[in-house]
């Protein structure tokens, strides 16, 4: 019980920016993110577009980002079954993050 | 082999933002970084600074982040023996990332 309370007391203790980068941080989060920059995406498409994720890892990410209301799942009733994916107002307006990592990286790791 | 083989293709075929976001994703990363753009550090200072972090973790991440060279560690002969973290000009050169996600955070957590 102690501890749970100490855990609570950390937490709202925690300060805006280290709240965004729960949010944002991961190795793959930013990546899903630049993607759907570009617009709406089916599972398949998303799953080309990130070089180097696996299916596993790409389901657990956009669920994640859904969750946290960075994008959002429309799904089709088709034949088969579609599923589309896009950002929120709140996943898009991470675009200044994104052109900063981007130039970052030009001049860094390049 | 075949799959050393393939995971080095996969590697190679990164994009500079996946590079980058390998570089600087993490839980604790960016914290500590923009901890450091208030200038140098000692461990303990670092410590009571990154709200939330652990001993274990900050010693993990400082390491990371000096083989990535973003961050350098100074030790100095004196008694006890002192150690003083700082940015690189590769790690100084994040502050446009992190007035981004400040604002962000600032406009979507707060």
């Amino acid at each position: 019980m102690a501890l749970k309370d100490e855990k609570k007391i950390k937490k709202s203790q925690t300060c805006p920016f280290q709240e965004a980068m729960d949010l944002i941080s991961g190795k793959w989060t930013m990546s899903i993110i630049n993607t759907l920059m570009a617009g709406k995406m089916r599972f398949k498409e998303l799953e080309r577009s990130v070089v180097g994720i696996n299916t596993r890892m790409l389901v657990k990410e956009l669920k994640q980002l859904e969750n946290r209301k960075i994008i959002s799942r429309k799904a089709f009733a088709t034949m088969p079954p579609t599923v589309e994916y896009s950002l929120t107002e709140k996943g898009t307006s991470l675009k200044p993050v994104l052109v900063e990592i981007q130039a970052w990286a030009m001049q860094n790791v390049v």
